[in-house]
Order: structure tokens, then C-alpha cells, then sequence
């Protein structure tokens, strides 16, 4: 039962975090009031009475989590921060100015932000992750509180969440969906229908809980009832009016993302009944350890004989399990083609630490954006190709400054016989222009496991591209491959051209050398394994010594892939390029029309990226008479 | 009430779709026969009793149309091609090879086939655009047909689907879902639950009939319920077995996506009873005319004053509109955020023609290939940050073949306080890297009425980028702007330099402009508003005429965009690059680290992107002694 003395606390905090909501826009000019004051009550009820947080230790692994997924109610958010003394009203006040840590939608610069929202729907998909975490991995009894706007509930990724909470009985999620009818342009599709919610919450597997989002004995009581459930995950549906507490701003459109200004906020703070001044006690969390994962042993990776037939994939297979091994904070998900991308192996080895996402991408990956805020270090895997359906999460990934290990299989024309919707053609454009990216495409799978080994203690978003063809083991098990580097793999002192490729294309170029050799025609190859960072003082050095003659080869569409990483090597950032050798003639050989069904063979040839096209690029380029000109 | 020849009949196709889908992959050596034999018995019976389509004619509005969303059961598809006489036996059996129609995925090189799939989850929602076109803008009796495969159902944009196909009262639109329990690794998610399944979609407001898919007189039965509802859409969730009719097959595990051996080809055709030729005559559909969608006006674009300050999202909306009146064909979408877009302009001019997706991107895009399979010129908007979400159906629409139109707003740092999740930062590379893409990026409002008027008859996709910011108008009203072209805004015979820049960069760089001419260095100024195709020739000519000396300015990422594609002018592809001028200097500009909230202005200068970074690249470029040299 709710208590007189909650129910007053309980007012005067949500009229203070209305308030403090109004004041931090209507100073930047800009940002979301209305949004922050139809949630307000919950939140006051939450902060006080639920939630279990030391905002001393956000670090501390018994701390519940909080999650904006409606990232626009920001001001509230902090609002709330201010009301737990944690910062004080001067920094309420830099909202949105440059240099505040108060953004105009949370970031992690915030240390009790634990990850970025404001692109909606990825908050309740991330808590999933966080709660696997939780309950399965941690074992801690901490919760996982998610804020949603009712307008987001539209993005698909919001539905894989509710599908997966309840497919791992995360009973440790509770979602509280703010009803308050109104999105950006008017009405919501689903206006104050929160039957309707509730049904299709009820549908999936969770307890769905309708109440009146301003009365704070339903919100106490839905809380309480929530915590309670030990069998699923629970949904708060909160019916609100957006701008509650202001008679001007009540349920009323045209107030979406609009500052007050500054007479109608003193007119507004009158009506909530003044500034106030409240500092909430938070609960502190329990102080259990959390179960380990497992006993580091030391690492063992697979190793393959030169001249072994042997995909990347596969090796990734085995790299991924053999550190699975070594580091019990490794966890792996895939999204139901584990037995292409080989996570079936890790799968099998360390069942506890493995997460079956099904045919949901986003929610793979923002499963992984919450797992590495607990610490873990995810490997998230499926085809290249399907990777894009999650590119909003991975650029949302870095602006969270998530570090997560992604892996995409089957890329380029080269997997053959399934076709164009199958074929990753846009991976490596679009991993490389994601912030804090790492790009990795090995050609043979020693190589492949030694990089693998890199990228679970690599910073920001890590991209491994895998070929799905079984190629040439061409490096000894004892080669290393820096991140960063590359491998010349063929060179002399008398090399006219310099052929690029990595992945699959490495083995064109090499079959190209041997020809062009016979022919009399000596060219030096590099193996670009690490697509970003590149490899700059090789890439110049082979052009100083090759008469600036390159010929860049990848599966891939001719923009923004490896052929775009190498001309950026020879452009400057910022300041003058540092390159100073003999004219660059670069020619990209690249995938230019749309592949159909076939052979690996057939398309490498039909997409000219097969070493017949690689020697006529080379011919072209040493006969052409710039070329002799230095 | 299913009569006696029905089921033979049925019975007999069915088995014989089983075999022709054994047969084909058998030969090809790969592909999805046990997939296909799920909905053999599901697709015999559509195809004799309620399809209606004119295969002579596959352009005819009246057909029915059939979406495979399980793209993998293509042999099934193929099989039915054959029955209805359309494709030989010969074809049949050049499935999956190079040359032939019948790749391993459908796509729409067969004239029957309307978008391509195989990237799962994406023909339910481009069935809720062939919908939309059939119910209010043809406003013609056909029915949308869509099998879906059980672990599609994962996915998010499968219930972004559901959703608004019961908001639009889509009668016309029959999900068939074939439950065969297996998906590629092991059981689904929810394996024969069929219940959940109809729970699920009864939520969302559609009808939902569960039967056993392969019993004729039920399966009769739930169609005819389809085609009689005529208040919502429906769903047929269909409990069938992956293999039905072989018993080494039938819900075995392990034979996902596998061909049949010869031998056990023989064994599987003698237990379906053997080869069988039967040829189906499809019901022909209706005859009528669809309703004209208004009539053509002169199109009168907007125009604006010089100097005037117009942001070119707000010169987009009002393009749009202008082009709504011109052409009866054009139809917009929007995510939710109209009123930011300014595509409410066309909503309220064009309700009948308007279609809000709400917070669904994915929804939204697949809407938009939907509309254009019955030749509308969809445009759909939304921030360029938020059309990430939708990248892989903008991927996939490529291998469509579709004709779509794409605007994204709010582009860049300069958007300023909101922060980063709503800036647009990667789209250049990612449309860029998208088969079939054009790729606009204006800077003045005149400039994006004159390119909007331009993308409507543009084949493939076509992308826009705005800015948020209003910007000043620099461009008279009769300027003209070719696609593929440029503008050389600044220049003399005196120029040292050449800047850059498309969209708000290209006003820093008029800024720089002047403050570089009162130091004495006269710079070239490019306004590189078609980022794709770019404008080669004026690039090389003003290498040539500045002495190598550029400078690419961007409000993006590093990489792939406005700079890389610069840098790919100076590159060649296949063969030797043409450009034969001095070497290139060439500094790039661009976002590197992540932006924080902040004024515009202070955001460009933080990023590096401003007049000031303009200028200062500028004079290292000029001061630098290799660019005397010539």
C-alpha cells in the first residue's frame, strides 16, 4: 500500500522534475518538456521507491539499470540525476551547450548513461542484452528499467525485443511504455488505445500492466507487481498526457521538441508550484558478487597447414571457440546461421555463454551493445549481407562507445550459387564509415585466428569480413598480423606494379603473379588485411617503388570498400598528404554491375575481380606511357 | 466446399511442385528443396483456385500479385512457373546457373517475379505497399499474396508489417506462414506453436486461421475465409512439415538448404509417385481500369530569392508538392516526422497520395518498393541519421530493380544541439554503396527544387541529402542543374587551389572564399552537388588548372563519402585513370571524432568543416613546395 508520505514525496519530486525539465530547455532554447513532464510521475515513483543504484559506483555490477529509450526526454533524465545530487543545478543549466556533458539526448559521457539513445526503438533491445546478462551471465538480482515513448513502439526492433525477453524468461526487464498519445506530428497510431499494447505484450509473452500513468498508487503498484513476476518480463503501459501539470501545454499538439519561453516557463513553474529543491536517497543495490563465467585458460588458437583448403569462416569458427577458452568474458551470438558463420562450436563448447538471437539482427546486436556495458566481450555473427539490417544499431554502437566484435560471413560475389541477396557487397563502405571502426578482411584462416585473438580487447566497433569458399592456407601458423599492418607478400627490386587485394582477391592476385611473371612482368603484392586502419607506409612505399602504379582488387562494390581505403591513404586529413612519390595511377577493379547465380569462379570472372581482369589492369597500366615517365 | 477433383488435382500438382523442386536443385547442386516441399500442397492450391493472373501479361494492374518472402523456397516458386506453362522443363533445370532467369533467390530478371527476397522478413512489408497501391490508389480488386517462412518471423520488420497492414485495413493483403518447425540450424523460436502465431497477429488486428497446411479442404477453406474478409488482413498460419511427402526428409534436421543426391533424387521421385506434366490454366483476374490518381497540372516549381535564407529540406517539401501537382504518380511516405521533412506540405495537398509509416523505416522503405511495382514514384523521407534503419532493405530494393526516391534530412553536425544520434553522418558512403544509386546533395534551395523535379524519372535509387539549417539561397531561380553535373561557383585564371564542398560546407567555403582572396590567394570553389554520379571532368580540369591543389570539405564521416568520391574520380576502373595533370594534393575534411551537442556553428568548427579549417588546408596546400613544382 501506498503511504500518504510516498504520495506526497512522490508530488513534489515530479513537480520538481517538471520544473527542472522546463527550466534546463527553456535556457538552451531548445530540447523536449512536454515529453520529459508526461513521465515524470513514473519516474518519481522509480527513483525513489524501485530503484537500487550507487551513483558512486556506476561501475557496480549490483546497480539496476536505467535505460531512456525514449532518448528525447533527456532534460528528465537529467532532471533526475540533479535529484539524486549527483549534478547540481548549474550543470542542469549547460543542457545542450557545447562542452556540457548533458547532450541533447543521453550519451555515455554521462557515467550512469550506459548507453546512447535517441535513435528510438534500440533502448528496450539493448536492456535485453543487459538483462542476458544479468540473469544468465552476472546472476545478480539487479533489474533492468527501460523508459519507452509510445511512438517507438512502431519500429519493428522494439517487437524482436519483446519476442527475445520472453523467449529467456527476463523476468529482470521491466519496460514502462509513456502513453502520452502525441508523437512529433500529432496523434500516434495507436493514440490511448493501451488495451491494444497490452494485447500485443500479453501476445508475446509478458505481463502487461495498464494504468494511469499519473497516479501514483497504480504506478506503485504496477512497480511492485513487476518486481514480483519471476516468469517473464513485465510491461508498464502508462497513460499520460504529454505536458501534465501545465494547463497550456496538456495534452495539446504542437508542443513536441519546443522549449517554453522564458514568460510562459515562469508562468508554467508557478502553476507546478515553484521551484523546489529535493536530494532523493537512492537505494543502494545489494552487494553480491557476480558468478563467474568460467576459468581463463591459456590461449590455444587453431593453427592450419600452408596449402590447406580452409574458409575464413571456418576459421573464425575455431579461433572464436579457442577464446572462448582463454577469456570467460567472451560471449557469442548469431542470429540462426551459426552453422554457416561456424558459432555453432562456440555454441556446443560454452552453451551457458552463448545467446541464439534467431533471425533478428538488430536485436543481435543491440543484445551486444548490452552486454559489453556489464563487461562482457561480444562476438555477434551472421552473414555480411544481413548486417545491414542493423546499421542503425551499429552506428548507434559508437555513439555509445560500445566496444563489440561483429562478423560477417559470405561476403562479395564469391559465395556463389545463392545470389545477389545473399552477397555482402556494402560492408566494407559501411563499417568503415561507422565511428571507432576496425576493419578486417583475412585471406587465409591462420591469419584469420590470429586477428580474431586482437579483436576481443580491441576498442569501438570491430568488423571481421569472412569468404565463404574454403581457400589456400598461405601463411605458417607462427605469422603475425598486426591490426594496422599489412603483408607484402611479393616483392622484388624490379616491380612495375603493385597489386591490393585481401579476402578472396589475394588469391587472384597471386594466380595473376604467376602469369604476369611468365609473361616477364614482376609486380608486388600486398595483402590489405586490415581495411581500416590502413597500412599507409606500405601502400607509399609500394607506390615510390612501383612507379605509382596500383591496382586495387575486392569483392566488393567499387565504392567506399578497400579501393577507397587505399586512395585515402595517398589523400591528406586535415593537412597536406605525405605522400611525395611518382603520380598515382590507381585502378580499382571492383564489382560494378549486379551479380546474378553461378560458380564462385563464374562470378569472380563475370565481375572481372579474378586474376584475368587483374592482368589486364597490370598490362594497361605498365604499357601505358606515364608509367615510364619517372 | 473443396470437391473430389480438387484434392486429386491438388494432390497431384503438389507432388509434382515437391518433385520439380527436387529435380532442379538436384541438378544444380545446391538449393532449398525441403523448404520448398513444405508449401508445395499451400501453393498447389493457390495457384488452381484463387490466383488470378494474366502471365502473358505480367504488367496487367489487375493481377494478383505473389510475393515469395521465403526467397529460399524459390525452387518451389519456379515450379510453379512450370506448371503454369510460363517456363519449360529445360529452364527448370538451368536453376542456379550462370545465364539462367532462376537464381538462387527469385528476383524480378523473371518478368513474374516483382521484387526480389532472400533477405528475410521483407516481403510482408513490401506487400503492405503492393496493398496501399491496390486498395486506395489503384482501387482495384486484386489480391496481395505473401508466403512467409516461420523463422522470418524474427523479424522486427515482419511486425512493422503486421502493424500497418491492420492500421490500413489491408483486405487485400493473405500472409501465408508456413510453419515447418525447422529453420537453418534447428527448431525455431517457436516451432508448431501455431497458436502463438495467431495470438500474435490477432494482436495486431488481423485475422488468423491456423490449419494444417497440408490439408487440402482446410487450406481450401482458409482461403476462401481470406478473400472474404473485408475489414482487416489475413494471416494463414499453415502447421506443415519441412520434406512432407519423403520419409528421409520429412521434419529431419540437417536438411536445410541442401540439394539431393542423384540417388536419393530417384528414391524421393519414385515415393512422390513418380514425374508428372501437368499444366495449369491460372485464372485470368478482372478487367478493370485503375483509378486515375488525379490529373497532370505544368509542373511550377518553387523558386526562391537570392540571398534569402531557405533551408533545403523546406525547399524538398515544397518541390515535392509542386511535383505532386505535375504528376498524379508521385507519392510520399514519411516516418513520423512530416512536419521536420515539410513532407506535411504534400500530406495535406495530397492526402489520397499520402501514406504515414510512423516510426518505421524499415516499413516505409519496403512500402515505397511496394508502390513502385505498380509504377508509382514513391518518395519517402526522413532524417538521414534514421534511414540506417532501412539500410538493408535499401540493399535489397537495389537487387529489385526498384525505382525509389529517398530524401534524408537533418544531415551532419550542423543540425547541432539534438546531438549525435540525429545526425546523418554516414549516408553519403552507404548510398553510395548501393547498386544503381544517384546521389544529390544541394546546397541552395533553388539548386534542390530543380534536382527534386530530376529524381522523379531517375532510375534506381535515388538519394537526397538536406540540411537543417537554412542556408543562404545563391543560385537564381533559372539556373539549371544537371545530375552527374557540377557547378564551378569561384573561378580565375589566378586560382592556387580548388575547394570542394556540396550541401552547408559549400557556404564555409564561399566564406573561406573571400578571406583567402583579401590575403591574395585565389581559390576555384566546386559545388559537387551530384556526389554520385560525380562530375569527372570538371574535377580533372580543375586539378589541372590549380595544380593538383584540392580540397574536399564535407559534413560526414572520413570516409566514403563527398572526398572518396572525389578521390574515385582520379582513379580508374579496369583501366587506366585518364587524368593526366599535375599530381594530386588532395586534403580531405571531414567529421573524425563524434560531435557533441552545440550551436551549428560551433559544431562545424569543432568538427574542422568551417571556413576557418577551409582556409587553413588551403594554405598548407599552397605553401607546400611540391605545389610549385609544375
Amino acid at each position: 500500500m501506498t503511504t500518504q508520505e510516498e504520495l506526497h514525496q512522490w508530488y513534489e519530486l515530479a513537480q520538481q522534475l517538471r520544473i527542472d525539465s522546463i527550466r534546463a530547455t527553456t535556457i538552451a532554447g531548445s530540447g523536449h518538456p512536454t515529453s520529459s513532464m508526461s513521465a515524470a510521475d513514473l519516474m518519481a515513483v522509480l527513483l525513489t521507491k524501485y530503484f537500487h543504484y550507487d551513483f558512486e559506483h556506476p561501475e557496480n555490477p549490483n546497480n539496476d539499470r536505467l535505460i531512456f529509450s525514449k532518448g528525447h526526454a533527456a532534460p528528465l533524465l537529467y532532471s533526475m540525476y540533479k535529484a539524486a545530487g549527483v549534478i547540481n543545478d548549474e550543470e542542469l543549466r549547460s543542457l545542450r551547450k557545447l562542452g556540457s556533458r548533458l547532450e541533447g539526448h543521453p550519451t555515455p559521457i554521462l557515467p550512469w548513461v550506459d548507453v546512447a539513445t535517441g535513435s528510438l526503438g534500440q533502448g528496450l533491445p539493448i536492456a535485453v542484452g543487459l538483462a542476458l546478462a544479468g540473469k544468465y551471465l552476472d546472476q545478480l538480482p539487479y533489474h533492468v528499467w527501460v523508459l519507452l515513448g509510445d511512438s517507438e513502439t512502431a519500429e519493428g526492433s522494439v517487437w524482436e525485443a519483446f519476442d527475445h525477453a520472453a523467449h529467456y524468461t527476463l523476468d529482470n526487464l521491466i519496460a514502462i511504455i509513456d502513453v502520452n498519445r502525441l508523437g512529433q506530428r500529432g496523434q500516434t497510431e495507436l493514440g490511448w488505445n493501451t488495451q491494444a499494447y497490452s494485447q500485443r505484450a500479453k501476445a508475446f509473452g509478458w505481463q502487461a500492466i495498464e494504468i494511469d500513468g499519473h497516479d501514483f498508487s497504480q504506478i506503485d503498484h504496477a512497480m511492485s507487481t513487476a518486481i514480483a513476476v519471476n516468469d517473464r518480463p513485465t510491461v508498464i503501459i502508462a497513460r499520460t498526457k504529454k505536458g501534465q501539470g501545465v494547463a497550456s501545454l496538456e495534452d495539446l499538439g504542437g508542443w513536441h521538441g519546443k522549449a517554453l519561453k522564458p514568460e510562459q516557463e515562469q508562468q508554467a513553474i508557478a502553476e507546478l508550484g515553484g521551484e523546489r529543491q529535493i536530494i532523493i536517497q537512492v537505494h543502494q543495490p545489494e552487494t553480491q558478487e557476480p558468478v563467474p563465467t568460467g576459468k581463463a585458460q591459456p590461449l590455444q588458437l587453431p593453427s592450419y597447414e600452408k596449402g590447406a583448403k580452409v574458409a575464413t569462416r571456418r576459421a573464425y569458427g575455431d579461433a572464436l571457440k579457442a577464446l572462448g577458452n582463454a577469456q570467460p568474458d567472451v560471449v557469442a551470438l548469431d542470429a540462426e546461421v551459426s552453422n554457416s558463420t561456424y558459432v555453432e562450436d562456440f555454441a556446443e563448447a560454452f552453451p551457458e555463454r552463448y545467446f541464439e538471437m534467431y533471425i533478428a539482427e538488430q536485436q543481435m546486436i543491440a543484445a551486444a551493445v548490452g552486454l559489453q556495458v556489464r563487461k562482457y566481450k561480444p562476438f555477434a555473427s551472421t552473414f555480411a549481407a544481413f548486417l545491414t539490417r542493423a546499421y542503425d544499431f551499429i552506428r548507434m554502437a559508437a555513439v555509445s562507445r560500445a566496444n563489440i566484435k561483429l562478423m560477417g560471413s559470405h561476403a562479395g560475389v564469391s559465395i556463389g550459387q545463392d545470389g545477389a541477396s545473399q552477397m555482402g557487397l556494402e560492408d566494407l563502405a559501411a563499417f568503415r564509415a561507422v565511428w571507432s571502426s576496425t576493419v578486417l578482411y583475412p585471406s587465409d584462416a591462420n591469419q584469420t585466428a590470429k586477428l580474431v585473438a586482437q579483436m576481443s580487447d580491441r576498442q569501438g566497433i570491430v568488423y571481421l569480413r569472412t569468404t565463404r569458399e574454403a581457400t589456400p592456407v598461405i601463411y605458417g601458423a607462427e605469422e603475425e598480423f598486426s591490426i594496422g599492418g599489412s603483408k607484402v607478400i611479393r616483392s622484388s627490386d624490379q616491380d612495375q606494379a603493385t597489386i591490393i587485394g585481401a579476402g578472396i582477391t589475394l588469391h587472384e592476385a597471386l594466380k595473376a603473379y604467376e602469369q604476369l611473371k611468365n609473361d616477364g612482368i614482376t609486380v608486388r603484392i600486398i595483402d590489405a588485411y586490415s581495411v581500416k586502419p590502413i597500412d599507409v607506409s606500405t601502400l607509399h612505399q609500394a607506390a615510390q617503388d612501383t612507379e605509382g602504379n596500383l591496382v586495387v582488387v575486392e569483392d566488393h562494390w567499387l565504392e567506399g570498400g578497400l579501393g577507397a581505403a587505399v586512395l585515402d591513404a595517398f589523400a591528406g586529413v586535415g593537412e597536406m598528404p605525405t605522400y611525395e612519390g611518382p603520380q598515382l595511377q590507381l585502378i580499382k577493379l571492383a564489382v560494378s554491375e549486379m551479380p546474378t547465380s553461378g560458380t564462385p569462379e563464374e562470378l569472380l570472372h563475370a565481375a572481372k575481380i579474378d586474376a584475368d581482369a587483374i592482368i589486364a589492369a597490370v598490362r594497361s597500366l605498365v604499357k601505358h606511357p606515364l608509367s615510364t615517365k619517372f
